[in-house]
């Protein structure tokens, strides 16, 4: 019996999975309906506005849904949205029982769902696969909950730490497959952030080049505003916008930027640059749930001494430069080995000839004062 | 049918690893004797100068051998050495079959045993498993053919490339697990070698340090001999010897080292340095089928740009020095990044928390020329 809900509870999850990076601002949702052992009905959640998964799955089981067990992988919304809510259909419906992965992490309305069935005489079980919900939604949970956005620093990097040849050369360190998962991975997230450097010297688009892919808002960090005008960027026809996140007051460079369609972001200064905490805040602000830190190695480094990376996806080569190169932070690094920032929840897979190294670095009183 | 023969056949390179790092200059060498379907006998080369692992398995196999199927991971030897042909034994045991995983690389003998069989009319098989087996004894078999030794270089990274921070300090990179195997590959190898930079800095007994380990050669490679006379090295107590290879014509430092038990190895030199090529034939030349390099980066550097390393062993840590720093390599590195040292057979595995990627770096005309 434990084993058909951790099945129905996957089957739930691999439905929410349909639904990763094309949700925003709400979560991945899945839901399947099961009566007597047997699927009724599946759904996921496709896009903000438009029916959430337990409705979906609902309307396909129809009248086979009373009595039905319901598996649902975040908690079923309690409240009038943009759509009425979950429980409510749930309840509706007269399914027996409703799985919930996990509590819906707003703090606003957390456990008001489960409630709701509960007191409909809905019997209602918490925490199956809780962890592989979590990680569906990992960006939206950490910003229902701070109002910043969940930000991923992507590398890649020769197995000696290269990630360009002394000369600057970077073209290309890994294969074509990592590349094309690097643009997959820039379609699932909301934002893809570099510093200026990395504009001046690759020229890049910063677009989601996958069949079907979205492309992320971009975000360019320019402390000086030295951004050049003929920048490829600028001339970019997206859907999502450009955005220059500086510290400098030369107007007169604003409007000219502006007239190429940028906006520009005005944030606090820190040491000269542009404070990156701050432009966390402002990007969290307008709704900015997951950033993907592309470089270079300046905005690298400072974003990983302020203890501001909740997880690192380096692509690595093998192959060697041999000798000097760029590495993937700048600036001062940590003194002693002992003091270097370790990672945790480290996953391992190869992509092609590459090696993917998935993980969290953990963050310390002195990094997060 | 084909299943027994590489069931036993696996079964016999089970027995050779078990002599791995022990029969130098000897491969190891592993037999399983069938009858029926049946292990009637298995064997292991122990030591060079005792008996070799087909004479082990007959004895096991006694009577039963007549009829029965061997299973040897490397041709049989043909000719009398420290001890008696095994082919012959064969042979005389009256064995029905033999089955070779790979003839004798050694090019002055290599086929003779296999013929030796056929003449006394035991049929042969040859090839099963070959290259398990030709991975046993990778450094013999380079060894044999070129009389030069066969080079690992191992290293220890953190995920950012970073041997140790930049005011120097490397302790420690990896965890305790990835150290210890590390000491049990010095066991494995017959010689260690470093550059001098890292006998100042770290000040290293390069012995291996786990129960029943077995030293290797510990080989310095010192150009200018500034290897300081207080060196732990200098003191350790060990069966293995201390060489010192320059290119320095210092004779009062060469006798004062002397003085400590190491030996000097004068080298050619190559642009002021001891020519790595050259200490390397020489280090053949006595023996010596296998090099553990294990910095530092000036001496790995020099190494990987003249072609001289076979194989790579990088052990990865799962944490970042967050900025500068030191590296694998110093020295020039690849001007474009389409230049870099690719790695072939690459392999991952996790060594505790730390990951160990090897690989063998592709040699190219312009390397080796």
């Amino acid at each position: 019996m434990a084993d058909l809900h951790l099945k129905m509870m996957r089957l739930a999850l691999a439905e929410a999975r349909k639904g990763i990076g094309k949700t925003a601002p709400n979560p991945a949702v899945g839901c399947v309906i099961v009566r007597n052992g047997e699927v009724v009905g599946t759904g996921w959640h496709k896009k903000a506005g438009t029916p959430h998964a337990e409705v979906h799955a609902l309307k396909a089981a129809g009248d086979k849904a009373a009595g039905a067990d319901a598996y649902v992988t975040l908690e079923p919304c309690s409240h009038f949205g943009k759509t009425p809510p979950c429980a409510k259909a749930l309840i509706e419906a007269r399914v027996a029982r409703v799985f919930v992965a996990m509590v819906d992490p707003n703090p606003l309305v957390s456990g008001r769902g489960i409630q709701m069935l509960k007191d409909a005489g809905i019997a209602v079980e918490v925490g199956l696969l809780k962890e592989e919900s979590r990680e569906l939604n990992l960006p939206f949970i950490k910003w229902i909950q701070t109002k910043l956005p969940y930000v991923v620093l992507k590398s890649a990097l020769t197995l000696d730490g290269k990630s360009a040849t002394a000369s600057g050369d970077s073209k290309w360190v890994t294969s074509d497959r990592a590349r094309r998962e690097v643009h997959r991975l820039r379609g699932r997230l909301d934002a893809i952030m570099v510093g200026v450097g990395t504009v001046v010297k690759d020229d890049p688009l910063l677009t989601c080049r996958v069949p079907g892919g979205k492309d992320p808002l971009r975000v360019i960090v320019d402390s000086t505003l030295r951004i050049p005008l003929h920048a490829a960027i600028l001339g970019v026809k997206s859907k999502a916008e450009t955005v220059i996140a500086t510290c400098s007051c030369d107007h007169a460079k604003m409007e000219a930027l502006k007239a190429h369609g940028v906006e520009i972001l005005t944030c606090c200064e820190s040491d000269g640059r542009v404070d990156l905490a701050d432009l966390f805040e402002k990007l969290g602000a307008r709704g900015v749930q997951s950033v993907l830190l592309e470089g270079g190695s300046h905005l690298a480094g400072a974003a990983l001494r302020a203890g501001l990376i909740d997880k690192c996806m380096i692509f690595l080569a093998p192959k060697l430069v041999g000798g000097a190169g760029m590495g993937l932070f700048a600036g001062e690094g940590a003194t002693l080995m002992a003091d270097a920032i370790r990672l945790e929840q480290v996953r391992v897979k190869r992509v092609g000839v590459d090696l993917l190294v998935e993980g969290v670095p953990v963050k310390t009183k002195s990094q997060n004062p």
